[in-house]
């Protein structure tokens, strides 16, 4: 039978705190997991700091089905993501020959030394599992309960396509959304009583600034859950409610 | 004398876990602060669930000198960050009488209904100094080293505003960027070398997709810290280890 399966994501990386770069993966991650019946319950943005990174990955590694990581994977001095997941699992980070003889002879046909410090890519916490893919010659990795992928989002797109194949199926996650033209505070007291009839079911109530992307509506609603008869029952009753208040609404997705 | 700051992010919401809506503040955040000298050392994202809120606020507000969260302060019954916040501290959520008249003279105006539901909005923690801004009548608040701000992005801006100028000043942050075309593995070793010669500084390296709106270059290099000297000798440095190999770079911001 299934169950709902749960996963919390490591986003590794000073860049991300700084504001220097947004994280393009979350939502990626969330979605393509969602799909398969797992939902995302927490994410944590971590520096580049080893005990920072043990921490965080140890939080979450017990609390949830899986867990997923981002960044830090690559050759230089602040790429120490596998140092980190190896202290968190108390094993030693270790040469993957295999790895280590296939970019060595990437790098070769390109007339390109590999340096020590290189040759970090080449290293994973013992009795890793490696994800290997044919956008990079550096794999990511499976550790148990953790898949560590790339920063790039590219390059994690496609490692993560490879991995999440091999995971459990949770339960079908259905989510239906209406746009209203309405403010959330006429509509909170309907929207408290949909939702106190509907256990079963998320409703999430989203306003939209003026040039939203998403929406030429005020809000959007989504409802969530497992259960299409429940869902359908509440998208129906938040429809009457505009409609009874002279709110324009819409279901689209 | 000055010191460097530290502050922790609390990004509340199903939507921004589920990929339903990607997150826009935490960058904006992230450089606003830093031009006050403060730096987002870790950025969690919870679910609207209490005890997941409260968790993650207790666990952040002890780490770091300040703490900032976005939403959940609107009128629907997911809207649960004042209840969250008010027992992290472990003190009542109670009504502001001048929050609710305001609120209530604000929707007089307009012929809406002031419902019970929507009453939320004018509840915060006991104890708790209120952050009044032009562009929302539900105002942020602050309870000791936490700052509680909305989630929609324009609102949000307009209470950091309010909020910047009463924080303490920290260390001014400097950062240079150097953009080469130059692969992370090729230019590894020399960064490494610089790196352990420059104590004071991070060196972050981020490596570019072809289509990154952020570098026609393949690689960034952000050399950040408090030591302009310090900063000025590793960007030197990189610039020479890039042309000694025969790679392009400039630095540019």
């Amino acid at each position: 039978m299934e169950k709902t399966l749960s996963a919390g994501v490591l986003l590794i990386g000073d860049e991300l705190l700084s504001g220097s770069i947004k994280d393009q993966n979350l939502a990626h991650i969330a979605v393509t997991l969602e799909q398969r019946g797992i939902r995302v319950r927490e994410t944590r943005i971590v520096p580049d700091i080893e005990q920072e990174i043990v921490d965080a990955l140890n939080a979450l590694r017990s609390r949830y089905d899986y867990v997923f990581t981002t960044g830090g994977i690559g050759p230089t001095h602040d790429d120490i993501t596998s140092d980190s997941i190896a202290a968190a699992f108390s094993v030693d980070n270790v040469i993957q020959q295999d790895v280590f003889d296939i970019i060595q002879a990437h790098l070769n046909s390109k007339n390109v030394a590999f340096t020590p410090a290189a040759q970090r890519m080449a290293y994973a916490p013992e009795g890793a599992e490696m994800i290997r893919t044919e956008r990079s010659v550096v794999p990511g990795y499976r550790i148990e309960n953790v898949f560590v992928m790339a920063g790039v989002p590219s390059i994690m797109r496609v490692m993560l396509d490879a991995i999440v194949e091999t995971l459990d199926i949770g339960h079908t996650i259905l989510s239906q959304k209406i746009h209203a033209n309405v403010s959330e505070g006429e509509i909170a007291q309907a929207l408290e009583t949909i939702h106190l009839a509907h256990h079963g079911v998320e409703i999430g109530s989203y306003p939209q600034e003026r040039e939203s992307e998403l929406s030429d509506y005020r809000v959007i609603f989504v409802v969530r859950g497992t259960d299409q008869v429940e869902i359908e029952s509440a998208c129906e009753q938040i429809m009457a409610a505009c409609e009874a208040g002279g709110y324009a609404a819409t279901r689209q997705n």
